[in-house]
């Protein structure tokens, strides 16, 4: 099949390199606004050809926008004014709203809402790879609002790049990645704001930075340009969970400045059962390859 | 030389490690509280034997303290009243309290307070291994109360830990430590324990966490047993810290509520700069390695 990839970053990229590679996709249509984007991603190999957004659209079977959410929510409604019998996906951070700006459309059912949880702190072109998504999870929302050979032909999608899916409702999906991957990036901005700040009048004190720093950093260096749309968009949920965030840090605070050490003790125990979360998340990724690779040789 | 370890656990017993293989130990003698720990680390090959304190401290030339913060500040006074001409340090993550209390011992110069920064999530005897402070930093506070040989010999230690020596002020460096470890343990506890309420209701929430999740918070595997004394001991730093992380946070809660993107927009670029940090971290972990290795041969 067809398909045309809008917006040849990190996501857009990887996704275009596996889909091909794999046999899912004859021919992968690239898209992209930055022109130097575009002529990057078609010599790393990332797209068969660049098109403009509307001959794409008309030439796929399968249109996947990967662009940041505020961009989606405008572009959106464009495609689905151009889609015939096209299948639609996006693959952004957020889902409520995006769902909501087009509910009326009378093509809704050809779009499958998804978000495939993989990506790194990188973004471009050149920081596209294969494998990315590779034992992780993917999320389909509101699937019954959506043809179900729709639904089926994104699962078939997520199934190609190795990932599980998971169904929910968009708010389910929103509230829940506002916990478990957007205050991540905020708890990682704020950090290196932090240190970076002191380093004004410290200079050296990045020299005691250990394996330990940088691991809860890396994230730090995502772009605004994704993420802030992500944070303006999620701010309903985002806005309960940094309060739950900064409760528990005022915790510790008052715990360590009250010398009650019991008290700490028992704050570190609760956050070392993430162990078994962490442990559970490393066996079904294992397994979530497994299953997959034997799917595709049978 | 013979070298006797106190603590075998992750970092004790990951330095034994090192220092038998690479040819500056010749014997290591190991002591643990815990009999278990004992046993293992004789098991796995981490200490030539076990022995009791005062045995080990009187048989060696040097005395390895690697024990939590609070354990050492009990223990350092009687091993320094053991010590004939033994050197003896110690690589707790906090110095101000710990030279302090033996500020007026008669060996007080046989004594180099240390801190290589390096380690991992993991901790006790099974969590040793080769190799782990390879590229790193190591702090050695307050050089100019130490007896000058005993703080080459330690200089000498650290290289052969393929390590790079940075001396300052234990009350620096416990101010720099709150900002680039202690801050990163608890923003990754307090954001476990958020995660891990919501868990409580969203069974399934951890269905959405990826790659990034996974390092931001995996310092929330870090044992009480070794933290709780270190935010007890550093609480005068670790309490304007957390403030000042709170603070941040507060900035990215108002702004997102307050759709002011452009403010959002700006604290992540703030916040990017941490590429360059983390840039020359890895540069300087890479020349380390490579210097220590042109040593070695030579």
């Amino acid at each position: 099949m067809i398909v045309s990839v809008i917006g040849l970053g990190l996501i857009g990229g990887s996704i275009a390199l596996d889909l091909k590679q794999r046999g899912f996709a004859s021919k992968i249509i690239g898209v992209d606004n930055n022109p130097m984007h575009a002529h990057q991603a078609k010599k790393l190999g990332l797209t068969d050809e660049i098109q403009d957004l509307k001959t794409a659209v008309e030439s796929s079977h399968l249109v996947i926008l990967a662009i940041p959410v505020n961009a989606c929510i405008k572009a959106m409604p464009q495609i689905m004014d151009m889609v015939d019998q096209q299948i639609v996906t996006d693959l952004g951070s957020t889902k409520e709203q995006l769902i909501e700006s087009i509910a009326d459309h009378p093509k809704r059912k050809q779009y499958v809402p998804a978000h495939p949880m993989a990506g790194t702190e990188f973004s471009g072109p050149k920081a596209a790879h294969a494998g990315l998504f590779d034992g992780k999870c993917s999320i389909i929302c509101n699937p019954e609002d959506s043809d179900k050979d729709a639904v089926n032909m994104i699962t078939d999608m997520f199934h190609t790049l190795q990932m599980r899916c998971v169904y929910m409702d968009a708010e389910v999906h929103d509230r829940q990645a506002a916990y478990v991957s957007h205050l991540s990036h905020i708890s990682a901005f704020a950090l290196s704001i932090t240190v970076l700040q002191k380093e004004k009048k410290d200079k050296h004190i990045f020299e005691l930075a250990s394996g330990g720093f940088d691991s809860t950093v890396r994230l730090a260096k995502s772009s605004a340009e994704m993420w802030t749309p992500i944070f303006n968009q999620n701010k309903k949920n985002l806005s309960k969970v940094l309060q739950k965030y900064i409760d528990t840090l005022q915790e510790f605070k008052d715990k360590i400045e009250a010398d009650d050490l019991a008290g700490v003790d028992n704050l570190i125990h609760e956050a070392n059962d993430i162990s078994r979360v962490l442990d559970e998340k490393e066996r079904n990724e294992a397994e979530t390859i497994k299953k997959a690779k034997k799917k595709r040789r049978a």
